[in-house]
């Protein structure tokens, strides 16, 4: 079971360059994409119409990619504009293209139904076009579910245990902050205050904080990426009257790409307002270190799960941020069913 | 097909120290065996209920065993004893738990029905708990089905082949020996005496005959372990009298557990009454060596029967021991199924 | 669905010294060919009767096999010749055995009814056997279904494409290039004549042509090699009224052997008339490298045609000469199966 009609983020505009492309695969479906010389996105299903070949193992040469093996060519619509050796081209030899585009220097592709892909309604990440912010990205290809990074990414009691050694901190506090949810629409928002702590290692390293701090974390699941804004700054400064300004702040997203059931298009990128003296570097490397440990956990709980179909599952308290965003999912599942169930 | 009211090996008291776990999987289902800090043994359902986490992947702390994701407890009975981050645990909340003991440096686990499991029926192996005797063990993941090790075991005239180049010697004198076989309850025992023989490269490295010996080998089948009690002296010297205490012996655990199907833990120890000088190191590498050769074959006969299920299999005579422990595995499959007929 | 009432390619005979064996699968059925120390050829399934072990695994010794395990011995007709440790050989103990033999320093086998397996009617190829020609050959294991290398090796505008770097040279002499294709029976011919072309790299290597040449190409399938007689000479010197012994000529065996549904034995060799001075050597060197450019397309095309089964293909102008072919097989495929449909 996977959602259709939404944007997924596809990757980064720097994976693709002009004259380039990449095989990726999106909900079970091979799909290559590719940048004009001209700078337009294309996607197209990744298998020529004549005999089955990889389109992504062939060229981008102006505004079509031409397969390597008989040098049939198509343009960002799916349409073929060329077969060597033969001047017509008959109406069966095309392939399915899907709806691209890019914002925030992020590609998002519509797996569904085209008719309903309005770019309107692709979530946003100003940070990453904010000149006063510095970010950067990775592609990890996780050997999980993609709901099962939605909840490790809603849940807020994990970091206890499994970032002990990296951004964790003392169990007991991540247990004693209290957790407000606010649900709107298909957006769920998990926020913590946790004034007067003591600043984790990368604040301290980023920013230089010598006594305690006030500290927020913001956990907004929008589907399908989830934003986390999180800052600290000396204590009474104005931190939870709105005033951040002059706060050390890490803003986040994690995009989740189902590739198939079971594997998933990780996509996340760390921004920081430190944007000097090489601190964006310092916060990047600490956040890796901290994501490896997360895709470790969920790579392992994916198997376990793979082997037990149906097993029981208990739950506990603190799954209730995670709860909320799987009945929004769950939401969504229906009216795709039923949306397709009316147009049979 | 895999009998489960039995006690299988797990693997050796010093695979797990106080404090340590260790992942296993036997007869298809994952399990973590763990020791408490007091040096209690555990061997729960390797899956948290929450999020189906190996536990695993968790620690051992005091009596207890953790998940690693967001901090559940598990004691040895499997009962939860601490959520965090809330006082009730639902009654749901537990693992499945499995009996566990230990015995002559060996771990067992019983996959069956906990109400049947009897320590008192497990096998034993005095010699790894006499200090006379030194010994010492290995675990190898084989890539073939239990019931093939036990066939290989029991028949008593691959040795010429197999083993051509390491402790078979002469294949006639293998087919001269005439083998007598004894069934008692479930245990089948193949005794050979070879007198007059010329003694194999281990024994002469280990016991320095210069002459010829009087040789015996002693096979007993004890679900699910096979001991092969073997030895030589000098011509005349009593050893079918049993008189045995100045010969040169060794002595052989073979524990096959199921992990799958087709896939086995194959657990063997060797022990010898000559434990000066390096002698014991000796044995061990030459039988090392010569069970490399085993399981090449078994893992390549394994191959084969499941490219062809079903195919055809034509009895030999030297199968006559290995025919008889079929025939005791076949009545307790059969009293097994009888037994869950029953229980329905 | 595979063929089965035809000689296949098994090999090489330089594969099979006397009292040498070695294991292969063709058509999903495991066998071991051997040679005796008189060096006669057997080919029988690779699964001793006793207890299903690999023939392969075992020894030659003088004109039988015998298993590894338990030394059971079979001749090549599969019978089963000597049991270790016992008089009577049961009547079931035998395997099957298949019909093989050699011609021009091919090993041939005959997976389907023996009774049809006459071998005169297997494909020839004298340039192995003729003293004044040298020749060269490969055995590669490809992970894609047979059919796809004869539409490959059929189809004459892949080269444009898949050998620009290599062969290929200037794609639109291969779409100027008349194709005549002629049927006789089971066999399909294609037939290329390029006068005044430019001289690809390997002719200029092995011929040292200083100007144009008149170059031809001959196609020719049969089941199931496919044979391409290849050449040039200076323009107007009779290329093309016959005379070509004064002419560059390369002559290739493509030999495609199922082994499964999606894999393939792969063997061809390349042949040609300058024996001389390194040249045969540079030329197979040159065939070589051109040939990994196929077999990379072709497990790539593999690979995408397993993941959208019964997907749109759609055919352009240069499939003629490979239509015709699957015209050939989709015939022999339905006398197949009219022939088992009589026997039932």
């Amino acid at each position: 079971m996977l959602l259709r009609n939404l944007w997924y983020v596809a990757g980064f505009s720097r994976d693709l360059p002009a004259g380039q492309k990449v095989a990726r695969k999106f909900l079970g479906e091979s799909v290559v994409l590719f940048r004009t010389d001209a700078g337009e996105l294309g996607a197209l299903e990744d298998r020529c119409c004549h005999r089955a070949m990889p389109l992504s193992d062939g060229f981008v040469d102006g505004s079509i990619i031409r397969c390597c093996y008989h040098g049939i060519e198509f343009d960002k619509t799916g349409a073929c504009t060329r077969i060597p050796g033969q001047d017509r081209i008959p109406a069966a030899a095309f392939v399915r293209s899907y709806p691209i585009f890019e914002k925030n220097a992020v590609l998002f592709i519509w797996m569904g139904d085209p008719a309903q892909a309005d770019p309107a309604t692709a979530p946003s990440h100003r940070w990453h076009s904010d000149e006063n912010w510095a970010w950067s990205g990775k592609h990890y290809a996780l050997k999980a579910n993609w709901q099962l990074l939605v909840d490790n990414l809603m849940d807020l009691t994990h970091l206890a245990y499994v970032h002990a050694r990296t951004i964790g901190g003392n169990p007991e506090m991540h247990f004693r902050t209290h957790t407000q949810v606010k649900r709107e629409g298909n957006t769920v928002t998990a926020y913590r205050h946790m004034p007067n702590s003591i600043p984790p290692r990368t604040y301290v390293d980023a920013a230089g904080f010598k006594g305690d701090i006030d500290r927020w974390q913001e956990i907004e699941f929008e589907p399908m990426v989830i934003r986390v804004l999180t800052g600290g700054c000396e204590v009474g400064t104005g931190a939870y009257e709105g005033k951040r300004d002059h706060a050390f702040q890490m803003v986040f997203m994690h995009a989740m790409t189902p590739e198939s059931e079971d594997t998933t298009h990780y996509m996340w990128t760390a921004a920081t307002n430190r944007i000097d003296r090489g601190i964006p570097e310092i916060v990047f490397k600490q956040i890796d270190a901290t994501i490896d440990e997360d895709t470790a956990v969920l790579e392992s709980q994916q198997r376990r799960m793979s082997e037990t179909p149906g097993g029981k599952l208990v739950d506990i308290a603190g799954d209730n941020a995670s709860n909320q965003v799987r009945h929004v999912i769950a939401g969504m599942f229906e009216a795709e069913r039923n949306t397709a169930a009316a147009a049979e």
